[in-house]
């Protein structure tokens, strides 16, 4: 279809004749974990493991040499920026940073749709981070480049949900049969509601474990249930430790509580130290999206099963791997 | 000319032995639009034409493989910056970006010249963004290094009128004979009195349109008699809208109007919407130099006429060609 | 020795095999000048002086292509984060620039050591400018990746202090020999602390020029009369001013005075020009670590005396040698 804004509106256009891709990925837009199923989430962590064994050997390769990525971050976060930066440049490609405190544009008044059309003029794919629900969706339908959400508000961040699946795939070898135990502020924590829609394509057990006021949405618990998902919930740590091979912390914010003293009762409850951790298995793991505050303790770093730092290097391998299936590469 | 406080002070000792190249760019500073006969715009709009071919074919390629570039922002601009920035990525180099809020040493009270030599110690050519009039002259007259003015105030902006007038080039095929009429605010619109400068090197037919108190200067409008124009000036846009193969719209900012109500009339007048361009030609192209708040309306995005996104792609273009001119690669 | 946190706990791995390097610095985190003798000084500015050859003859080259750079700056400096960033980028490598302003998590309350383990998780070497003494041992002591200290506050800036004697051995040829005078703030000024620490390496005459209430710290001064110099103090910065082979300069700044009007006698007294400069030998230099405002004037920046200017590319220079040795390529 021709397309009146674009002078190139096919980006075949920009590949040698007789290059070979996957046709399901190239030229996606990475919106939403709804739009996976198990055959894509294998291609993903497929590509990703070549990612991790071509960094380990050599560092870095040329796979997406000459490509520009579009990194703009409507709001500040330096980790997922830097994740997506550093995957474009381990590629051979560069990156074009745009964080929120510089654009003019947008202080001018731009809406999205313009400030998008400008990005896509230079770049061949944009990372977006924007503090609004449905952002990227927006996005991705005016963009003839591909558009990868980076956390859209209260939405979604799918390559964090994404990260955390291969995370465990890679630390303990499968998902199916794992028992999976969520902690912490499951209301308003993105990215365990992505990664417990994402569980659902698996055979898994979930342990859901918050304070009264800060429980799972009752409409993402029923979604799982329809997909034959049989989470419980909880509110005390210790009864379901034993049992958890993955053990998700997520921080428990102090401004979600009207009354102080509670947020210090719920917040000591659910702290991981080598203390606390003494019932958990010798071969589970511990991830969290970080950045962590309290919610675990230092102490804990150096223990085997603590796996949040690891975590980072796994979002940097998926986050290549996209990168090269959206740019028709992998 | 041996110059103290430089260690290489002839820039020809970075070319490899025997390389072509065009002498009358290469250490160029681009500082105005009246530094540039037909021959020098021949000569950029081919290696304009040059570079889009090869994006459009292959993306990328390594034509100054190795180049650093200082982007030097004083002030946000995140279109000039990002396009700048890409341009040198998409020909194999890398970019220094600097943004005015991490400026510690201005904050420090350094002057422009002395940042100018720090940033030419560490890079290749500076594009020098700055509020103030005459800066990017300053910085000329004292770097060893190629300076782009990307915008220095009230003064110039000498590749958005290069941009504007192969945008022109490419969507129509040509720039003699051409009627080009430029709406909204030309009293302050740096980039209309750019583009009417460089226009006065072809012969074509021009109109103003402006409510009264955001009329052209009159001092412009003599200069340009003085080289052989006769601009119409108008208030009502309908009168020359069918005659018009260009049109030039610029955003009418409320904050130069005095009376509010006033305003209200004068930007209601001068709306781009698929009604109001029902009485221009079929063949006419309607650009801006962005961003664009109300004065085009989002539903005329989708007419083949309206041709300010696939503008930013040939500014891409454009900047590609003066920096590989400037770098003596071209 | 296995490391629970990284994937990748042998940077070895990332080499190809048989490569050769310099096994005293590969790994090496560049933290204190105390950590170098007169060896490791050799080695670094033998490498410092390759790469001017190379920059001048080539501009750039691919030593450390595929590297990334995690340029981590917690306080603004441009001069020092651009040199740094121009340094990985002329060795054919990339840079993530993380600026304070824009460190999501660190206002989300995340410590030093925990935004250290997630740069190193993304990048080949860390750049680290923090306002607080002691954090860049503190990055040097959690980091599997080299940490490369860009100023800790009132502690340390090591390569500045590099920089500073490379460009007298660059200039004059040798520093066994030389009177060098330090001149101005030498109370607050890392950069003179660091340089008088390394000069004790050599034998050299020391002169330190300060109003009473600047004058070098006693410690320091006691310190380097331990390792055998005998520094002498003065506040006639005339009386020294004839023998003198390297004038450094520091800038005295108005809010170390509680009495304004002594801040004007002093400052007038340590300002270089022209005049000021006639007592001066014919072959010396002027050097100062920049910003400058009004301790040199600008009439004497043609003066071939006049070495600051140049003294920035030399910083180029020796930390490209840094990157080169740290990373195992030099």
């Amino acid at each position: 279809m021709a397309n009146p804004n674009r002078l190139i509106s096919d980006v075949s256009q920009h590949l040698p004749f007789g290059e070979k891709r996957d046709t399901r990925f190239y030229g996606m837009n990475i919106v939403s974990v709804e739009q996976f199923d198990r055959d894509d989430l294998d291609t993903i962590f497929a590509v990703a493991r070549e990612m991790r064994l071509m960094v380990e050997r050599v560092g870095s390769f040329d796979l997406l040499k000459g490509k520009v990525l579009a990194n703009l971050f409507y709001e500040s976060s330096t980790r997922t920026s830097s994740s997506f930066a550093a995957a474009i440049q381990r590629l051979g490609g560069s990156v074009l940073q745009i964080n929120n405190v510089t654009f003019s544009s947008v202080s001018k008044g731009e809406v999205l749709e313009d400030t998008i059309r400008t990005m896509e003029s230079y770049s061949d794919a944009i990372v977006l981070r924007h503090p609004e629900e449905g952002s990227a969706a927006i996005a991705a339908g005016i963009a003839n480049k591909p558009i990868i959400n980076a956390g859209d508000g209260p939405g979604e961040h799918p390559t964090q949900a994404l990260l955390d699946m291969f995370t465990i795939l890679e630390e303990l070898g499968h998902i199916n049969g794992l028992t999976i135990t969520m902690l912490g502020d499951l209301k308003y924590g993105r990215t365990v509601h992505s990664l417990a829609r994402l569980l659902a394509l698996f055979d898994v057990k979930l342990h859901f474990v918050a304070p009264d006021i800060l429980r799972m949405p009752s409409t993402l618990v029923e979604q799982l249930k329809a997909r034959g998902m049989l989470p419980c919930e909880h509110v005390n740590f210790a009864e379901v430790l034993p049992e958890t091979d993955v053990l998700y912390v997520t921080r428990v914010q102090r401004e979600r509580f009207e009354d102080p003293s509670m947020y210090e009762r719920v917040k000591g409850s659910y702290v991981i130290t080598p203390e606390t951790m003494k019932s958990a298995k010798e071969r589970m793991i511990v991830i969290h999206p970080l950045p962590r505050v309290d919610e675990i303790s230092m102490q804990f770093d150096n223990d085997p099963r603590a796996a949040y730092f690891r975590q980072m290097e796994y979002g940097l391998y998926v986050r290549m791997a996209l990168l090269a299936l959206v740019l028709g590469k992998a």
